[in-house]
């Protein structure tokens, strides 16, 4: 398997097409993976956004409240109501704000981020990743580049362990998951591995290669990695049904 | 970056040298890292056990109870025995057994392994994975193999998302993570990306090649990849002090 970054994209802005971008600049093979970040997909979908942008509702101006006297530091109440226009739901408010998008991936702050974009204050997520995924699969096709998967990528932390990782956000071409279950090892025995999440195994490893800042390089190319012959499975957000920490942060009420 | 799977490795046996398995049918540079599945490092360092090697403990025996009564599916007191032996903290008692290894890993059963062992009813984690990982880096060393970090994995579920990945639990020869705390984006912003788990994601990608089962792979070397002139860190389980989810799960309790 090899990962192969593609090189000398543009900043991206408001209207451009990523498919093209990628197309002109990236050697491209059928079955390979591309993964795009989605710092570039938002930029090129306008996801951009300014804290005057959002006029505060009580709900916003509370949070921002409760940050200043819980946490003991403040949060600008435009950037609370931009993390609650993003949210289905907050698993945790203070002393920093854990939501899940309208999409279903669960991050600090909605996602939002705050550094790489010029000119404006925030940057948003993908209204809709999977939908992004299959835009740039579909112009990569129209380019001649047939059976190329597409995965839009985030970085994001986690529980029990410190530090982000790359993380799928959207997928098309691919399932997220290969599903194990039923096979067997060496001895027979059938496997402890059930469902493996390889769309973010994929936006791992080109997280290793992407780098961040200045000299960052938001698209990868995946080659010669195949899902194989296994079942897939395109559920990779837990609901709260199936998520037992979910149930407990519901429950959980920080106390400084 | 590249990753080549290291191929023809027997069935590993207690007192087999990884080492000296892996440089054998490995073409190793410097710079390299080699990435190895806990489960044959377990193998090789004889973490195989039987469930009549676990007199059940009151504890255990509760445990057991608690699981038939609340989840309703027996649990083999023998079994939540060897849990209990392996762990430091439960974070969940049922309706699964989700514990922090002694050396601070987070996993379902404290990653004890009912699979992928002949012979025996469980394999256990390594004790120490970081001095399984020293071991192997100095013996690839010994060999001539200069400059080899070694990763040593395991496959594991997370709160959010569904699936299992990859993931590191013991390192030599890197740090576990890139600092990029104070660097900045093109624009002159801070990142928003402050630390990155870099031994995390190349064990995520190493399990996109190494597979499972019958034809399982469990060593990978990952090429032209470089830590970077980056800070680092060597921090990658959080105590729970700096784990709000820790601290949740501390509060909560299962009904049902």
């Amino acid at each position: 398997m090899e990962l192969l970054p593609v090189t000398g994209l543009p900043e991206v802005r408001p209207g451009d097409d990523v498919a093209a971008l990628v197309a002109e600049r990236a050697d491209l093979e059928p079955g390979d993976v591309l993964t795009v970040a989605s710092t570039i997909v938002s930029k090129a979908e306008g996801r951009t956004a300014n804290f005057e942008d959002y006029p505060v509702s009580g709900r916003a101006q509370e949070l921002a409240d409760k940050h200043e006297a819980i946490a003991g530091e403040p949060k600008d109440p435009r950037f609370a109501q931009a993390i609650l226009d993003e949210s289905a739901e907050l698993l945790i408010d203070v002393p920093f704000i854990l939501a899940e998008t309208r999409f279903g991936h669960i991050a600090p702050n909605a996602g939002i981020d705050k550094s790489n974009v010029p000119d404006h204050d925030l940057l948003l997520l993908p209204r809709k990743p999977d939908e992004s995924a299959e835009r740039i699969r579909a112009g990569l096709e129209e380019r001649g580049h047939e059976d190329v998967a597409v995965v839009v990528t985030d970085t994001c932390g986690r529980p029990f362990r410190h530090g982000q990782t790359g993380v799928a956000i959207g997928w098309a071409g691919m399932p997220a998951s290969r599903d194990w279950r039923g096979e067997e090892d060496r001895d027979g025995h059938e496997l402890g591995v059930t469902v493996q999440s390889v769309v973010d195994e994929l936006a791992a490893a080109a997280n290793l290669v992407t780098g961040e800042g200045a000299g960052g390089v938001p698209a990868v190319v995946v080659r010669d990695w195949a899902f194989g012959d296994h079942a897939g499975s395109d559920e990779l957000f837990r609901g709260v049904e199936e998520d037992l920490v979910r149930e407990a942060l519901r429950e959980w009420e920080f106390d400084g």
